[in-house]
């Protein structure tokens, strides 16, 4: 049975991150990359709940967070999936509040990416000036 | 602006806690009473979601859980709120999981002390058992 997407947005908005991983790449030319990463995280007792996430959806894997015994997480870090199915999914379904700016901030740095904005000088700093304002960084 | 109510179901399902608070309460004839309790907890930035939940539902107050700095939380622990909105609310925008089963609980608990059933020792009894059964007591 496929889940509303509405209660998707909501299950997300409680316990979704976006995320765009700005870290060192030696072997990268301009030493530094950008991954985008859409997760939820929850206790292995609703495991059941995030199958049917990925399944209603039509994207994601679980992964198993590293030191995290019993929770599980879907994870989403492909590029055309994030811009196929999962940014136009919360485009529709909204999410607001300080999540619905992440979730924003989130797609404005998956575009960049996918237009190979990476590997440029100008659009790293875009990435970087993005990864640094949302989340635990953003102010109110 | 209203919330949808599938929305609202998959932020509960996430952030929401359905709790039947057995307790000693000397001044009770038996010794012992219960509180139900339908909490959602939120970080400040997001205080918002919670006052457009309130809004939503038609019913709720905002409290600050002590001790906690920078987190907000909707509680509704009216007995009638419970039995007219919210345990309806939540048999028509249906939670999933162990969370469904927690939710199942709680509407047993609060229609025996709509009942008045916390009143007799056979309606504390299966309070106590409901209680001691759900949510972190939860076997999967």
């Amino acid at each position: 049975m496929k889940l509303d997407h509405n209660w998707i947005a909501g299950f997300v908005q409680a316990d979704g991150t976006f995320g765009l991983n700005y870290t060192k790449q030696p072997r990268m030319k301009l030493g530094y990359t950008c991954q985008p990463q859409f997760r939820v995280t929850q206790h292995e007792r609703d495991l059941i709940v995030l199958k049917r996430i990925i399944d209603s959806m039509g994207c994601g894997i679980i992964v198993k967070p590293s030191g995290d015994r019993d929770r599980y997480s879907i994870s989403v870090a492909n590029v055309s999936d994030l811009v196929d199915i999962v940014i136009p999914f919360f485009e529709k379904n909204p999410l607001y509040g300080a999540k619905g700016k992440d979730f924003s901030d989130f797609a404005k740095g998956v575009r960049i990416i996918k237009d190979k904005g990476h590997l440029t000088t100008e659009g790293l700093n875009a990435l970087k000036d993005l990864a640094y304002s949302m989340n635990t960084y953003r102010k109110f």
